[in-house]
C-alpha cells in the first residue's frame, strides 16, 4: 500500500510557501546579517522590473563585509551576549533553552556549513546553491534577468523569490527558496502523528523547521510545456532543541498544452534514472503518487503528464543521509530533464488557435492550484503569509470558456485522453 | 449579533449549483416531460454558438403539445399508474411514501402552479420567469443571443443554463436556474441543525429540495462593473413528505475595476429600497454580511463594492409569505439596479492600460470564486456535479502579475483603498 499524501504543515512548502507572519519581540534580536541590498528590497513593490540594475549580480557575489575578519571574531561573543540578554529578558520568552533558529544562526556564523552541520543547514545551503544554478541556466535560455526579492521572517528564516515575468521565452517563471522556523500548534502535531509516531502527543506546541525550493515555469510558446518542481525538508525539535521527527517531500511534474511523447518520455526517463540510483521501487511508486495528487478531480483529469511526487520519507523509509542524497539527485535531475525540452520547443512556430488552447489549459492549471493544491490552500489561510510568493505559481494569463471541447481526432483531444488515462512513459 | 453564514448544502445553490449526480433506477421513471429541443441539447457540447438557430425562441414559446387537451387528461391516470407501479417495484425503493419530487411532478402536471401550490413550485416558477426576463433584457443590452442549455437530474429537478460568451457588451454572462431534489446525509443534517432546530437529529437521511437563480455578468469595458446575483430557497421534508425546515438565502454584489461612486450609490440605493419595504434593519445587516462574505481574506480586500448577502432566513425571522415576498422584491430590484449602470458604461472609451488593470482584477475574482466561495467548493467536491455550470462564474480571461501595485494617487489605488475599507454608500 502506498502512503497517501497527508495534509500537514510541511505541505506549507509545497509550491510557494513563504510565510512572513507578524514579528515577535523575542525574534527581533535574531535577524541574521542582511546585505543592504536585501534589506532595501524587502517588502518593496518594484514598478518596473526592467529598469532595475541586475540584482542577481549582488546576490551571487555579495560585497565583502566592512569589518576585517579579526574584528568580526572579537565581536562574536559580544553579539552573542546581546542576543542572549535580549532573549532572556524578552517578555515573550517561553523557554530557557535557545530555539533551533537561534542555535542555527550562531552555528552558521561561527562555523559556516559543512557535512557535520545539522541537516537543517545542509538542506538550506543545498537548495540555495541549486536556486542560483537554475536561475542562471534559465536566464541563459530566456536572455532576460530574473527579479530577486529577498525577505526574512522575524521568527527566523526567510526566503529568496526569483521571478521572471514576460520574458522572451517565459511568460512567467518563479524559482523560490524558503526557510521557516516556527512553532507547530497541538492540532497540527496530532495530524502529523498519523505518519510520524516520534512526535510527542503530550505537548502544547513543538518547534519546527522547514526548508524548500519550489519552482513553476510557464513558457510563452504553446508547444513548450509548463513545469513545476518542489523539494522540501521538515523537522521538529523537542523542548531541548534536539531533532525529534524529520522527513522529506517533493516532486516534479510536466504540464504540456500540446503533447510531444518524446518530451514526456525524456522527462520521465531523467527522473527515473535519479530514482533508480536509490531504489528501483521509487519511480513507479512516486510516479503513481504524482498522477493521484496533481489531479483536477472535478474534471477527472490529471494536471499534466506527471513526473514524481512523494511525502513523509523518514527513517522508516531509509536513513537521513540516504534520503538527502536521493532528494539531491532528484533536484539535480531537473535541468537535464527540462532544458532539452524547452530548447527544442521555445522557438517553434505556432498559430493563434494553439495559443488559445494554451490559455484554456492555463485555466485548468489555475483551477488545480487554487482548488486542490493543499500547499496553496494552507498558505492562503495562514495569517500574514506572503501571498505574492504563494501565487507566483499562477500563469500570467488564462482563459475559461463555457463548454469548450476540442475537435474530434485533434491533438487537443489526444491530450485530454492522456490526462484522463495517465500513461506509463518509460 | 449577526448570524454568520454557515457552510451547508443549501449553499450548493450559491452561484452555479447544478448537480447532476449519477442516475438511480428509481428516479428514471420520473423524468418529467421534456421538449425534443431540450432533450437534444442535454449534455451537448456546442462547437460554435453563433451558427445555432436562436434557442431562446423555443424556450420562450414552446411548441404546442401534439396531444389535444382531452387526450392528455385521459392519459394522466395512466401515466400516474405507470409511475406508481415503477417506483413501488424498483429495487432502490426505500419508502412507501412518494418522494416530494414525485408529488411535485404530479401536482404540476395536474394543477399547474398557483398561490395554493407548495412554496417549492412557486419558487421554481418565480425564478424561471425572472430568468427569462433578465435574459431578454440582457440580450437587448448586448445585441447578442444567449446560448441555452437545459438539463435534468434523474433524481428530480434540473436546470437551465443561459450563457452569452464574447458578446458585444459582455465578455461572459451566465444566468442559471436550478432545481434540485435529493437526500441529505446525516452529517449534513447535523451541520444544518446549528441554524435549524426543526431538523430531526435522529434520522440517517432527509429528503430535500433546493431552487435558485444565479448569475454573473462580466462586461468587456473596464469602466463597466461585473455583477453577481443569487437567490435560493431550501426545504427539507419529513418521512411522510411534509415540509420540515425551510429557509431563504442569497444576495447581489457589484465588482468594478474602475470605481464610479455614482454607480455604487445607485446600486446600493435600489437594493436598500427593496429591503426597506420589508424591514428597515435588513439593508444595514445584509450589507455588512455581504462585505464579510465576499472577501478575499488572503489579500485583506473585499471582492467588490458589495451589495447584500443573507442566509438561513426562516420562520424565526418572518413568516414564509413575507420572506418570499422579500426575496421576490430583491430579485425584481436587479434590472433597475444594474441596467442604468451598464448602459452608461458599456460604450465608454478606454485605454490598453485600463484593460490591463481589469484583467488583474479579473484574477482577483477568480481567486475569490476558487479559494473562498463555499458554494463553488461544495459544487466541485460533489461527485457528478455539472462543472461547466459551476465555473460559468469565471471570467473569460484573467491575469496574475507578481507584485503588481497601482500608482500612488491613481484611480486604481483608490479602488484598492475602498476594497480594504468598505464604504457606506447610502
Amino acid at each position: 500500500m502506498l502512503p497517501r499524501p497527508s495534509f500537514r504543515v510541511a505541505r506549507a512548502l509545497e509550491l510557494p510557501t513563504c510565510y512572513a507572519p507578524r514579528p515577535s519581540l523575542r525574534a527581533n534580536c535574531l535577524k541574521s546579517r542582511q546585505t543592504q541590498t536585501q534589506r532595501r528590497r524587502m517588502g518593496e513593490f518594484p514598478r518596473n522590473y526592467k529598469i532595475k540594475p541586475d540584482p542577481l549580480e549582488e546576490w551571487r557575489n555579495p560585497p565583502p563585509s566592512k569589518w576585517p575578519n579579526r574584528i568580526r571574531l572579537l565581536m562574536l561573543p559580544f553579539v552573542g551576549a546581546i542576543i542572549y540578554s535580549m532573549w532572556t529578558e524578552s517578555d515573550s520568552l517561553k523557554t530557557e533553552t535557545p530555539s533551533i533558529a537561534q542555535k542555527d544562526a550562531l552555528l552558521k556564523r561561527e562555523n559556516g556549513v559543512s557535512e557535520q552541520s545539522p541537516m537543517r543547514l545542509r538542506m538550506e545551503q543545498f537548495i540555495k546553491q541549486h536556486q542560483k544554478q537554475i536561475v542562471s541556466e534559465l536566464e541563459k535560455v530566456d536572455g532576460t534577468k530574473f527579479t530577486i526579492d529577498s525577505w526574512q521572517r522575524p521568527e527566523g528564516g526567510g526566503g529568496i523569490t526569483c521571478v521572471l515575468q514576460d520574458g522572451k521565452v517565459f511568460e512567467k517563471a518563479g524559482v523560490n527558496t524558503s526557510v521557516v522556523y516556527g512553532r507547530l500548534p497541538r492540532a497540527a502535531i496530532q495530524k502529523m502523528r498519523v505518519n510520524h509516531k516520534a512526535l510527542d502527543p503530550d505537548v502544547d506546541s513543538l518547534e519546527f523547521f522547514a526548508a524548500g525550493l519550489s519552482m513553476v515555469l510557464h513558457p510563452h510558446n504553446p508547444n513548450a510545456p509548463t513545469v513545476h518542481l518542489n523539494y522540501r525538508y521538515f523537522e521538529t525539535a523537542d523542548e531541548f532543541g534536539n531533532t525529534n521527527a524529520w522527513w522529506y517531500g517533493g516532486g516534479c511534474d510536466l504540464t504540456p498544452s500540446y503533447l510531444y511523447d518524446e518530451d514526456a518520455i525524456h522527462f520521465h526517463s531523467e527522473i527515473k534514472q535519479a530514482c533508480d540510483k536509490h531504489d528501483k521501487a521509487y519511480y513507479p511508486r512516486f510516479k503513481k503518487w504524482c498522477d493521484e495528487y496533481f489531479n483536477n478531480k472535478h474534471r477527472g483529469e490529471t494536471r499534466g503528464v506527471g513526473g514524481i511526487f512523494f511525502d513523509d520519507l523518514d527513517e522508516t523509509e531509509k536513513d537521513q543521509e540516504q534520503l538527502f542524497s536521493f532528494v539531491q539527485d532528484c533536484l539535480s535531475a531537473f535541468l537535464p530533464s527540462y532544458l532539452p525540452i524547452i530548447n527544442r520547443r521555445k522557438d517553434m512556430p505556432f498559430t493563434e488557435a494553439q495559443k488559445h488552447w494554451q490559455q484554456i489549459r492555463r485555466g485548468r492549471y489555475v483551477e488545480f492550484n487554487l482548488v486542490h493544491d493543499r500547499g496553496t490552500a494552507f498558505g492562503l489561510n495562514t495569517p500574514g503569509a506572503r501571498v505574492e510568493s504563494i501565487l507566483m505559481s499562477l500563469p500570467l494569463t488564462s482563459r475559461w470558456e463555457y463548454m469548450h471541447a476540442p475537435e474530434k481526432g485533434s491533438r487537443e483531444e489526444r491530450l485530454i485522453d492522456v490526462l484522463k488515462n495517465p500513461k506509463e512513459w518509460v
